[in-house]
């Protein structure tokens, strides 16, 4: 079973195609604000270089956010209608669960950190308990020193939060505090391909008529 | 050759399926805001109670703005979507060019009004020649005063824009104002289709990967 996965959730655009077994490829693209113009033509190039075209795709996966709202609008509208135009079937996968499967790590939390902007960070905090990754914690959206407060035992973060709330993080909670390194602050189609795979041979898609983006912040509405 | 057409520029959703001799259908929602989880539910729906599949639509037509922000992401990122996923044509048609056709008045200018915000419309002049509607100025943004300067004859206003401004302008320019009835003031899908259909069989599509929405004015950035 092949799946095409996206995440359009930060200012990296991901993509991935991926079959029960193995990764065929991926590939990163910094141009979140272009996300409108690029993300067709770059998995058209993808499938283009496999020597696939969009109808042996068999399921679609997509980073459900919360982050970019504009890239999440178009993420999941194209997704969908991908899915859709072709009668197959789609499952969205939190973006901060995407990312906590950066790290696998066993006897320290694991939380990625986004910018929610307003002073406030996306966040959520995981353990790995020896097989997968388990959440712990509701998705989140808080001021960076409240989610340090819920933090109590060792802790690896993650995300592109850390551009700018790295340094005060060490600041406040030096001792407990790691840092995955700067490569794996994105959430990468790769993880989010496996993980929409596990479901989609679960048996368990989501409707591919009512996904819609998790923004846990409101949009600001433009008009 | 049949098409498929939306709109999603305006509060007012608008669907229409027609072929080269007749519209076979149009439908207007009001639900502009939440138009990811019901654009394509929709679409699916106008299909099957005309006893089709998205598979003989033979192009995508889509209203390019300016307008709803939101919409217009979601509106031209799920039909590029569908071109892409069925390789079918799609062709974008601006949607004062749209709103334009609304009126077929001869010996008057016609003038849609959008609301841009910030004290400001979207519009564009228009003639009719007693064949088809001519574009006479640039799509503009402007104060509706500026507007209403650059209008020197009598000219008939549409669109929702006058909602807000109707009286201004009935104020500045009584002698030389006429107004569409209310039900004319949102962009039809239906036109869309009638537009993009004249494009298609005049082999004249759109780029399927480049195609963007015309905002006029800078989206906002969230983040």
């Amino acid at each position: 079973m092949l799946v095409l996965a996206i995440d359009t959730s930060s200012s990296r655009l991901s993509i991935a195609i991926r079959d029960k077994d193995r990764l065929l490829a991926e590939r990163g693209y910094f141009s979140a604000n272009k996300c409108s113009s690029v993300l067709l033509p770059r998995i058209k190039e993808l499938l283009e270089e496999l020597n696939l075209t969009l109808t042996d795709i068999q399921g679609f996966v997509v980073g459900l956010g919360p982050g970019s709202f504009t890239g999440l609008r178009i993420g999941v509208s194209v997704i969908k209608a991908l899915a859709f135009a072709l009668s197959k079937p789609v499952v969205g996968i939190p973006t901060l669960d995407i990312l906590a499967e950066n790290v696998v790590l066993a006897d320290t939390r694991i939380c990625p950190v986004m910018d929610a902007k307003g002073g406030e960070v996306y966040s959520c905090i995981y353990k790995f308990d020896g097989k997968r990754i388990k959440r712990l914690s509701k998705y989140l959206i808080l001021p960076p020193r409240d989610l340090l407060k819920m933090l109590k035992s060792k802790t690896i973060f993650l995300g592109e939060g850390l551009f700018k709330y790295k340094e005060l993080i060490e600041k406040l909670n030096k001792r407990l505090s790691l840092f995955a390194s700067e490569g794996d602050w994105f959430p990468k189609a790769a993880v989010a391909a496996r993980l929409g795979l596990d479901r989609l041979l679960a048996g368990k898609p989501d409707n591919r008529y009512k996904l819609t983006p998790l923004y846990l912040r409101h949009p600001v509405k433009l008009k």
